[in-house]
């Protein structure tokens, strides 16, 4: 006797085999992709090093564009929360742990990372979900001064979020290039300076 | 009667019609990796674009991959030469003008600079040019901010170099999706407060 459950896939029973098998997919697509490039990986070579059946990859993902789509979904999560890193009238530590905890996050997601950063100018969602994450970096920015520096001039403050957001994406999409992250601490202070938030008891 | 001339490609004959073809092939090959990309572009295609046989693509270009290091070389050159741009004593006028400079000639080569960040992580001849590249716009900016403002600190120059590289060359390369340049020109005002360059008559 052969149930249901048994020849369709088990997408919608919500049990756990099922989300494991897409969780494979996942996994060995994003591997795959990162080595030899997306336009270079067939399906087929991704059902077969997540083990699992290739009609079963179509089942998840209509179009092998939809495996990068989820793959953008996966990314860490960039919102800090801004109680964890803001200390008020210290502008700098503040900055500093923001920017320490967005590096842990994409540390946890190197080669993900680079694979979309490289396909962002061919698959529109992808380009989208970059350019998300890119004002995200920007607005937790902006929230980070204003809580550490209360009263600067708003303008200014944008323009310094968008400074530090875009020096923090240049680091992080040549973070493969790179043995420190010390100039981005000197960016930091730089802008804290223009800022008006003067050197810190630590440089004096 | 046949003559060497016309049997052999002319590369080394220094006649225009040899570099006139080699000109086509590189130009039809930008065109094509910038619209399909690099690997979904077969040499045959790129033959029957530029009107040459296929042969002659493996003649100039033992590998495929050398037309792309080919490319790398056709970009604008980045090198802004300082009097062009420096006014002692004005850093925010000398910085806007290299930037603007610099601006003017990504904009010669949009699709071709976009398909070179696209490249850059799986092609090492790529990502070293590009990294050539950005440090020579960080000596640029350095030489400008010194001869626009001499007497600096070295360290918050070389600092100051890096930041504003890094927003022009995230401009650059997300300059697909903008229709302005403003803020890197607030940008550019933030750091020259940052050095102390204070504000301008401009902008009391």
């Amino acid at each position: 006797m052969t149930t249901e459950a048994e020849t369709e896939p088990a997408r919608d029973r919500g049990d756990s085999s099922a989300g494991l098998a897409r969780e494979r997919i996942l996994e060995a697509a994003g591997e795959l992709f990162a080595e030899y490039g997306y336009d270079a990986t067939p399906t087929s070579r991704i059902a077969e090093n997540a083990r699992v059946p290739k009609g079963l990859i179509h089942y998840y993902f209509k179009r092998k564009e939809d495996i990068l789509v989820a793959l953008v979904e996966r990314l860490p999560e960039q919102r800090v929360r801004c109680e964890e890193v803001v200390v008020r009238g210290d502008l700098i530590g503040s900055l500093r742990a923001l920017v320490g905890e967005l590096d842990r996050r994409l540390r946890s997601s190197l080669p993900l990372s680079h694979l979309l950063w490289r396909e962002a100018d061919t698959h529109e969602a992808v380009r989208s979900a970059l350019t998300q994450r890119f004002q995200l970096i920007v607005e937790q920015t902006r929230r980070v001064i204003e809580g550490a520096l209360p009263g600067g001039s708003p303008g200014d403050i944008d323009t310094a979020s968008v400074l530090l957001a875009r020096a923090i994406n240049h680091d992080h999409s040549t973070a493969r290039l790179r043995a420190t992250g010390v100039e981005l601490d000197r960016e930091i202070r730089l802008i804290a300076r223009a800022l008006g938030a003067g050197r810190t008891a630590e440089e004096q």
